[in-house]
């Protein structure tokens, strides 16, 4: 994996147009004018962000047509994947760490209220 | 999920250096010196990219000893990763399709191979 390609990927990603361009072409191909419309922004904006997109390999264009549909190519997303699914283990572990945690102070609190509860009676 | 938050941590993703300090990072806390030495860099380089990391909540560091050790927080990346995640189907699908066409391509070619062998010991 070559680590400009997954820079490429990750810059790409960095900007919410271009995560909702992508989400709109993972419903299928859309031409430039299909994907301007949702947003509110001019035709040379959109096709700034699909240059990026382009150049980072996730959107590819066909040339044959006239219209010149784009289409998504999730290859690059995979790579991204493999690069964050490294990390899972650590997030996992800091999520059970929390869980235990609050199990304790959770089980630390019960005899407490049991006991708050027995003075109410009394 | 706030967007902004999504953008600030692909952004911190997208340098190869910033994504070898949090690998790193993810087998112990370092010092800014520690996490210096591997990189042919100066130290306001390396933190100027911690800084980064920092305003994207991926790295912590530790306010009351004097060395101020820096810790990877991987939060930001479950939260990276589930986007990510909502593609999964798509690059699965596309590489079922691959597989899919090389099974028919090399079953196409069989049958030739075989002919080719039986003209052969004619």
């Amino acid at each position: 994996m070559n680590p400009d390609r997954l820079s490429a990927t990750f810059a790409a990603l960095a900007d919410p147009t271009r995560r909702a361009i992508l989400a709109r072409l993972a419903q299928g191909q859309a031409s430039v004018t299909e994907l301007a419309e949702p947003f509110d922004m001019t035709m040379p904006a959109v096709t700034k962000h699909l240059k990026v997109l382009e150049s980072a390999g996730l959107v590819t264009r066909a040339r044959e047509a006239q219209w010149r549909p784009c289409h998504l190519n999730p290859a690059p997303l995979k790579d991204a994947n493999a690069w964050i699914e490294e990390y899972r283990k650590l997030w996992e572990k800091r999520l059970d760490r929390l869980a235990a945690y609050l199990d304790r102070i959770q089980s630390q609190a019960k005899p407490k209220e049991k006991a708050r509860a027995t003075r109410k009676k009394k």
